[in-house]
């Protein structure tokens, strides 16, 4: 085995999944991609500690709990379904029909903690604006460290707010679900503890104010203004480009928890009212070589209700020839009010 | 609309879609992606005649009758799923559990017919090598063709044969069930009616002797022996590039119709058996990608169970930095025989 597990930088909670697995014969796991690689070591561990059970890695996606591999899990006949790296989604729409399959959430914990200097830079950056209250939100691989972070702040002479979102944990994120910021209503500023751009763009679009993300990975603290700027703009340019459409393609997603029937009919009711017309689309995984094999003149233009990040995160920077917009964006364009940007949904 | 009937060179049925969809509220279609163009075609038509239906298209792949999107369907409270380009699949090895989902195929048979002059090539390309006994197969859509094939080639003074595999229609290939060719005994070459290499490829893989194709929108006669020669050579270093491996990842399919349990048992006793080791890899559509993110120094080669096409059509080319095997090229692999080429299993 390649893997130290003192390398292993997140908490993969084997201790329960060992108790929570006794008896069972077959189990099929997820993971993010970015997690995939420790596969091999958990299902060594697994394997050692269970003896004759049977494991399979899921080698799909995996992008979020909204992509549960329920389905799958059934044809294999396994009795559970352990997803890393997310917790139960909080958007789902329709009910997850799992039978006597069971679902077990590992969250993935980060097990490192925030350098010091870090905390510096950050409080010199809200310092300098001025700032007194951020609300601090996280990804759930980080989300043990918020309370990390406040205690940090406040000996610096802050006043961190952390947000319930309700269906998530305590300051919890995930890509398409920014209640945490959206409710922080006394926040002046929002600092987010994720690496990566995919969920400090998510916060900096659903909060009017300065953003800035602690990257607990190299330390680096970053401001979102900039990101949100051009990433906007473009998103905007995307939404002129489909003020004359009257022909839509509705792109309907199929994963789990990405069927949303209301946003559905919402754009459907909104698209009939004003005479225009829309062509239905299913959709697990979403391409653009899977939306070119279907676009013909009869469309103007795309609305993906599936997942609100795949036209901003795969159709922004280099977009189809044809606009592919999200529920929140072909409302405005729809109304006439492309000045109106409603992030993610 | 912009498609003209008379240009669709396809039989849609859709009459007899018509009927069978009456009282049908709501409806998933499946296309493969040549067939896609045609979406708004068949969309519009059955709106028409059946007024109040609401109809999807499925715009993810649609590769065979092996990949029913039946767990989509039922998501979308679909009560029929229309599936064009295919029949019922041949080699399914679980029950497809479609409840009260009402499953509908339209082979979308070709309107077209043979040239005269394809024919007159073909016959000389037979009467040069002294072949007297071709047997005849076909694609689904071509499947109308063998009949006048046949007739047209007896009019020249051959014996062409046509052989019923049972599970399939008479004369019938897909891309993994060559039964119609490997039944034909008596067959001295075997013609195959289809456009594109795919399954021109799939039957000189499966026959010992010479094979033609009649490409019915070209019209052109090709042989397929250099084809094939090319093609199993770089399967066979493949599989010498795979003969000093003992950690094996062993790939399951998640599509319907690509879970193969017998295939995976078989390899896990082939490997146990001899002291080697494995892991197993749940997937629904494969790519190079979804490999890469598993792989490690834990596995030396991968099998993939799903569908014996994807390692040969998706990684011959420009295959992997480590062995991708079908099933039956890893059983020649594991006995030590790399000589020995299986195909399709």
């Amino acid at each position: 085995m390649s893997v130290n597990t003192e390398e292993i930088p997140y908490d993969f909670e084997l201790e329960r999944l060992v108790e929570e697995l006794k008896g069972v014969k077959k189990v099929l796991i997820q993971l993010p991609d970015g997690l995939k690689k420790y596969s091999y070591f958990i299902v060594d561990s697994l394997s050692r500690s269970l003896g004759n059970i049977e494991i399979m890695v899921s080698i799909d996606g995996g992008y979020g709990a909204c992509d549960l591999k329920i389905s799958e899990a059934k044809l294999l006949n396994a009795e559970a379904l352990i997803h890393f790296g997310h917790t139960q989604y909080s958007l789902q729409e329709v009910p997850i029909e799992s039978g006597k399959l069971r679902i077990i959430y590992v969250p993935a914990f980060y097990r490192g903690s925030i350098p010091e200097s870090s905390v510096d830079d950050l409080a010199e950056a809200l310092k300098r604006e001025g700032l007194q209250r951020p609300s601090i939100v996280a990804t759930v691989q980080h989300i043990r460290l918020i309370g990390e972070l406040k205690a940090m702040l406040e000996k610096r002479g802050f006043h961190p707010i952390v947000t319930s979102p309700g269906r998530l944990l305590t300051g919890q994120i995930i890509g398409c679900d920014y209640s945490a910021v959206i409710l922080s209503k006394e926040a002046d500023s929002v600092v987010v503890i994720t690496g990566g751009l995919f969920h400090s763009l998510g916060v900096s679009l659903s909060f009017e104010g300065p953003v800035f993300q602690i990257d607990p990975y190299s330390g680096r603290v970053g401001d979102l203004r900039k990101d949100k700027e051009r990433w906007l703009k473009r998103r905007l340019a995307e939404m002129y480009r489909a003020r004359d459409s009257s022909r839509w393609g509705i792109i309907v997603g199929t994963l789990t928890g990405q069927y949303r029937p209301s946003i559905v009919e919402r754009l459907k009711r909104e698209i009939s009212s004003r005479g225009m017309k829309y062509y239905l689309f299913a959709s697990s995984v979403l391409s653009k070589d899977n939306i070119l094999n279907i676009d013909s003149e009869n469309i103007d233009a795309y609305i993906v209700t599936s997942c609100p990040r795949i036209p901003i995160d795969d159709f922004t920077e280099s977009p189809l020839h044809k606009p592919v917009l999200t529920p929140g964006e072909a409302i405005s364009v729809l109304e006439g009010r492309i000045e109106v940007y409603r992030f993610p949904w």
